[in-house]
């Protein structure tokens, strides 16, 4: 029996091609086993990043997100569904572990920062060899992409998800320094009264497509809110010490 | 007259050198001008990263910080000496920059993100070409190297500086789900007061030199807190919703 082989989990970063580290730019050229995820009917953000990098021969693995569009998130079958279909998603990459195969594992961004490949590696952990390489996010594009840096001196930085009840994200927004919102698209309308709410609508800004070819960078004061895509990051910069 | 040159301050990640992206790759091994910070009679963290990259004929420019051990933080000469001092290395390389020539600045981690980089890229932005490329944080490589997710779900993420406060850093260590500290070195016993008075010491990791050769990982229950290098990051995970 030959030894098992890696699942690498592996950051992609923001979007922009050599903005992915030699590591991960190596272990995808001469990857024989690639899995990502997509949205049904979509070629799927992770492997666009890599399209033109990877081995003719190398096998792809899509990992399609069933839809649960009809289905609310408090409703438990949400997460059955999506508990079942991460688990057939591990036991496919276990199975290739066992034949001795190494795969690597699309990730946008930093895979353990906020991201899909999460799901996968509590699964794997413990039964299958995982590595992580870890990698650049879409927060740090999306400041550098603002010409601005986020955080200064002894700022604090808080990272704060659109998907939260809207007194949370006021109440957080107004005890920060520095603040970052991602998970945008249909929460941007609730996200923009809280920023008012807190006083930093008029220091906001929204990142859409961070070191993507369609970036683009706007006072979010200004932005249109009601069409803000799921790229899309908040920034609104700290103002600490600077000798 | 030559069109000016452009200051690139180029994030080199968090210290293994095949974690540096593709494009601060190709930047560094081309440059002819390349300046880093470093203590007065250290080799430097961000120099040390790119040992063995740099083409033969570059010219360094090692920017010295002045000594102020002898001067609390609270002095306004404190301020003023590292003001002088960042004025004095923005000015030469504006000097540089006006004969035509790029630069590469080297960065510890992404440049925008508590980085010395930034008070270069205030005095020359506006006066000067200044592109910055983004890299991953310091803080990535050390949630990875603990092998687990550090948010999920909707998990807010609070990150601080150990320069903060005892009250400050309490206050908030209670009111997040996840947790970064970042400047430990002599401020470590202070934080692990603040951690245990927050109720998270139990669940705390201390990482130094992530992605480094020294690389440690471990429970900061148990960790020699009187030691604690500059470079150490403590880690909180998050405990979100994961399907
Ligand atoms: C599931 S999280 C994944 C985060 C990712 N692991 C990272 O490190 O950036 C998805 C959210 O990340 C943000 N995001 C990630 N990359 C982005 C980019 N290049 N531009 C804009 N937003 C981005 C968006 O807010 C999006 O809703
Ligand atoms: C001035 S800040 C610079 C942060 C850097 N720009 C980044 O993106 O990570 C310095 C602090 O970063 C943290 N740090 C950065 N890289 C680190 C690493 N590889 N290992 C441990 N700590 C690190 C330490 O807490 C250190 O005190």
């Amino acid at each position: 029996m030959s030894a098992p082989g890696t699942i690498h989990g592996v950051g992609l970063g923001p979007g922009a091609v050599d903005l992915m580290s030699v590591r991960a730019d190596r272990l995808l050229r001469n990857a024989r086993h690639v899995a990502f995820f997509r949205k049904a009917g979509r070629a799927g953000q992770a492997r666009g990043i890599v399209e033109g990098l990877l081995h003719p021969e190398a096998v792809e693995f899509p990992m399609e997100y069933p839809v649960t569009t009809e289905i609310p998130l408090s409703d438990p079958r949400y997460n059955e569904i999506l508990s079942e279909f991460y688990e057939t998603c591990a036991a496919h990459l276990r199975a290739l572990s066992a034949q001795g195969e190494d795969v690597v594992v699309l990730c946008e961004g930093d895979p353990f920062f906020y991201g899909s490949f999460m799901h996968l590696h509590s699964r794997l952990t413990g039964n299958t060899p995982v590595q992580v390489v870890p990698a650049t996010t879409g927060m740090s594009a999306a400041w550098t992409a603002t010409g601005q840096p986020v955080t200064w001196g002894d700022d604090v930085l808080t990272v704060l998800m659109g998907t939260l009840p809207e007194g949370d994200l006021t109440r957080r927004m107004k005890d920060t320094d520095a603040l970052v919102v991602m998970k945008i698209g249909r929460n941007m309308p609730k996200i923009r009264r809280a920023l008012e709410s807190a006083g930093l609508l008029a220091r906001a800004w929204l990142v859409q497509y961070a070191a993507m070819a369609r970036e683009t960078v706007q006072p979010l004061a200004e932005a249109d809110c009601e069409n803000a895509p799921y790229f899309s990051i908040v920034i609104v910069h700290g103002q600490g010490r600077r000798p």
